[in-house]
């Protein structure tokens, strides 16, 4: 039996609180296993009307039959939906640090992230790129260690590159970084979908992969030798494949991830193909985390139309995960 | 009343002589127009097995009602499905210059050409970049003022930059090319598609979009200058988009065609949703050209599988542009 899954609403101002809310409302028909909101309550209150139900400790949880069950982050202010304050910042970060402390410590059975803006939390003097590095740092991982999965309902990838001008992406590949990737990507294969052995696909970084060094190098001085050492490790992993080809129905068919050289070339197809259930996986952690893979969107936010499938498969997709590492 | 297209083999050991032919059998259940080969007669035996009738002109076209009218190119051997020769590159060479002139003169209503092997024709002294730069030159147009527009059944997408190693992309990026580029795509809408204030949505470099410049700054300094000057001509262009949320459904409906910076940024999210249905059409020619959006595949020629439908889009799409430019 796994414990209620813990989700912080994100940044007070974004559309975390709503799409939570939303998500709580529809449980059933979504198929959302028991789970509870860390963040402000008035936040909340003030773009979405259903029951709260107040607690201290996840197992509380089972208490709140008819409301959504929260763990509340004091605020000094209400933040207005749409308009994020340095101290909606705050409490997004300590919504983080207590549902990643309370998964950490197995009271939760896995945590999932609400939107967070980066620019607000880096003028509150967060050092860490994003949140993800920060559960790292909490979970005892190196960053460098991390791989984030995207993950879909007919696509999976995995970039090797994430937050980077795209100038920057040829000079930041290196073998090394490839097989680290490479590997985490198949680890995180089998720990969280029972995948005995994953096959990766490979993509290239240059069109047509290159046309064997007529449009880049890239192919053959690194990534080659990438694939060629993941595969005397025993993994499964092919290519360089031409991006372009690898992620019609068909070629769908014949890999459990592709693993991506840069942050568009994994979130184009899988968002062109998903835009509304891409759920962002951490491979590498002790636990199970995952965020829907949308930002605050504060353009939208309190006006009722973001869209919480995104936030509902996260839930879904860490209960599922937790429940498949527990297996083994 | 359009006059026959004129449509390449291609290399003739590629898979252009057996689609070619699977089309004409196929032509009134995938509704294509009258057309024409120019090719070998050999290399389309060896491949397919239904009649052929030898033509000089394209007037002669109506005459062969039972059977694919070709414009033969002799050739002095016999080309291997899979074994691409020299002469086999001359052969598609001649073929190209053939069935352009026959274009050019109106003879042809428009030109559709067959996958070629750009390292065999660069074997026998074919200076060009690729078939559209030899056809731009035929037709006396700078290679510069040329575009390509990869057209699907649901999407329209134009690179800014095509054929160069992703390192050389942020360099050869200016505003000056992006609103070159811009400028062909609106235009070309209008003219191949009859829609008189095309919307032009154009993507970033970075992901998403540099993030007000964090991530990169060409959204900024390069990109973002290109669409002031767009609209100060008159069109219709907005962004710079983040290019993981442009492509999905929702986001498709609200563009002609999106201008992107380099080529996996066009033609993953157009081969994700349309691998088998992907034309490539040139802008900026006095006639319309398309070409199927595939390669020779070499691996496969011959044996009978490769999808004939990219050939029967392109023929289609070409006789419709055709149509609408006739119309003007």
């Amino acid at each position: 039996m796994i414990p209620p899954i813990a989700v912080t609403l994100g940044d007070p101002a974004g559309i975390g609180p709503e799409i939570i809310g939303r998500c709580w409302e529809q449980r059933e028909a979504l198929g959302l296993p028991p789970f509870f909101g860390v963040g402000n309550r008035d936040s909340l209150a003030g773009v979405w009307k259903g029951p709260v139900c107040q607690i201290a400790h996840p197992e509380e949880v089972g208490v709140c039959s008819d409301a959504l069950p929260l763990i509340e982050v004091a605020d000094s202010e209400v933040v207005e939906p749409g308009k994020p304050t340095l101290i909606g910042a705050r409490c997004a970060l300590d919504a983080l640090e207590i549902a990643t402390g309370l998964t950490r410590s197995s009271a939760a059975g896995a945590l999932v992230t609400g939107p967070v803006s980066k620019a607000q939390l880096q003028a509150i003097g967060f050092t860490h790129p994003g949140q993800t590095e920060f559960v790292g740092e909490r979970c005892g991982v190196f960053a460098a260690n991390l791989a984030m999965m995207l993950v879909g309902p007919t696509l999976r990838t995995v970039p090797v590159t994430i937050h980077i001008a795209l100038a920057d992406v040829p000079q930041r590949l290196t073998t090394e970084l490839i097989v680290s990737r490479g590997r985490a990507a198949a680890k995180g294969l089998t720990r969280n979908f029972g995948i005995a052995s994953p096959r990766l696909a490979v993509a290239g970084l240059n069109p047509h992969a290159g046309e064997s060094g007529l449009l880049g190098r890239e192919e053959i001085d690194v990534i080659a030798p990438a694939i060629a050492e993941l595969q005397a490790e025993g993994i499964d992993a092919f290519g360089p494949l031409s991006a372009d080809a690898m992620f019609h129905e068909h070629a769908r068919k014949s890999y459990d991830a592709a693993l991506c050289m840069y942050h568009d070339q994994a979130l184009v197809p899988l968002k062109t193909l998903h835009f509304d259930e891409g759920v962002n996986l951490t491979l590498g952690l002790p636990i199970v985390r995952t965020a829907p893979d949308h930002g605050t969107a504060f353009d939208i936010a309190g006006k009722g139309i973001a869209s919480h499938h995104a936030m509902a498969a996260a839930i879904r997709t860490a209960h599922a995960c937790a429940v498949q590492r527990a297996i083994d």
